[in-house]
């Protein structure tokens, strides 16, 4: 086995535990109730469980077990961070928004269910994750309780993912330049992405002002996340994607790949990933896992 | 002037400072940004600004300046109330929802703007809310911050409000006994009112245990402010209520009005306000304004 397949070995089992701890965590969280709110639980359900990278979670994780702190507090406050994303993703999938049938290889929520019922499942789960966050089994300090919810909140907002989505909307998308694409995917994917890294350093007490090289590692790699992700819309599997692609091609929408062509693209994230993993250098080893997550995205094919 | 008047008088003044100083903190939080996001927080103001009674922010200040705290702190905890009631709204106003064209007297948010600026627009309110309660201006001690988010996550989400509002969307409402009416009322909106005053005590630092005869009040006075809003669907007049009325009726809803008559259900929720009264009898005429509220909440036309 030579050097790239163990660290492919190791990343995939960090995937494979990192999934069954969030589906458990999901599972425990949202019991099915014996009344009529069965069918807006059964939608959270279906949106939460059993699909999806977890790329939010690992993230959270790995930051915080690379700094000490124990794996199974940390497994929550994930699951926390992926409720707020699959939120984003059943609402982003309505048919006034993006107006999507298909996600993680699945009908979507108001597919599956009704739009009605989409729309008050992303609430709920929503409110679930600062409820989440604000148990004990967290952290027994408020103070990290606290700024767990701080962190999470304004990454959810209007001055991260919310007003990315919005700028996203905006009719005048069509003649965005580059770094006006960098600051909205900065918002839209990146306010989460730093978030997860963010909330990692926050369980493992690491000072507002020492968290430069965690911070600056993630912003690359949400970058380069995007970046890839535009690459797949322009030429990813549907099937593997489990979701329709080229959508923003059809609707002329300017991208990395509109902008700086596929290939300078391609080197653009192989770029922001290699200065990704340079920010944490001085944690040696121990930042593996983050390092191999950082190849992952750009590698990626779904 | 009589002890009707002078009472009267008071909560007339408390009403309008209250909706001067919520109004104020939105405008704080709402500043409209110089980019392609200024359509989503337009949305928010429109929805968050200039309407309402601000029941819920009066009910945590009135309860909190009873117990000793300070005004400021409790109008800012009180407008994350505020913001999670007004994120409920545009959502329930939505077309996959009640489909309302009118709140409050202004168009709703989807008619001002478009379905997918409403739906974004909630769910930014509904991060802001959080964001609120984690601010130093609401409370420096981090342990009441995150009491605070636990109290009014839970309130939010499917154990409350969105539980409640999917049990409101069962298609077998029409069925519903009293006792489940009852139920579904707590949960869609007596967990946020309670949720009010119970955070106006968490401010206070009330112990959890000592909380009871507060909850109590509160519980009362979300289900004789529902039984009231029944009546007011039933009996009255759109151009006051600023919103359609009669929805329930032409639906074959049961509401406390079908399962009790109007007479029984006025006096049940009299029978209620009295009650809630009683359980802050102790508390002497530092509790004027959150009973003259209570007879409020019953009396009012809109």
């Amino acid at each position: 086995m030579d050097f790239e397949d163990t660290h492919g070995a190791r990343l995939k089992m960090a995937l494979a535990t990192i999934r069954t701890d969030v589906d458990d965590a999901f599972d425990a969280l949202l019991p099915v109730p014996g009344d009529t709110r069965a069918p807006l639980v059964e939608a959270m359900r279906h949106a939460a469980i059993g699909g999806g990278k977890r790329v939010r979670p690992l993230l959270l994780v790995a930051t915080s077990t690379m700094l000490g702190v124990s794996r199974e507090a940390a497994v929550l406050a994930g699951t926390a961070v992926e409720a707020i994303h699959v939120y984003s993703l059943i609402h982003d999938d309505l048919p006034c928004m993006d107006d999507d049938d298909m996600r993680r290889g699945k009908p979507t929520v108001h597919k599956a269910f009704d739009e009605a019922t989409a729309v008050l499942a992303g609430d709920a789960l929503h409110a679930l994750a600062f409820d989440i966050l604000t148990d004990s089994s967290v952290s027994s300090d408020p103070f990290i309780q606290a700024e767990l919810v701080r962190c999470l909140a304004q990454a959810s907002g209007m001055s991260g993912m919310a007003g990315g989505q919005a700028m996203d909307m905006a009719a005048d998308s069509a003649t965005y330049d580059l770094p006006t694409i960098t600051r909205l995917q900065q918002l839209k994917t990146g306010a989460l992405l730093t978030a997860s890294v963010e909330m990692g350093a926050i369980l493992a007490r690491v000072p507002h002002d020492a968290r430069g090289h965690l911070i600056a590692y993630a912003r690359d790699i949400g970058l380069a996340f995007q970046i890839a992700d535009d690459l797949l819309d322009h030429e990813g599997d549907e099937d593997k994607a489990g979701k329709a692609l080229r959508k923003d091609d059809e609707q002329g929408k300017q991208t990395f790949v509109t902008l700086m062509g596929a290939e300078g693209a391609r080197a653009q994230a192989k770029a922001l990933v290699e200065q990704a993993c340079g920010h944490l250098a001085h944690y040696g080893e121990d930042a593996g896992v983050l390092c191999d997550l950082a190849r992952y995205i750009v590698e990626r094919d779904r």
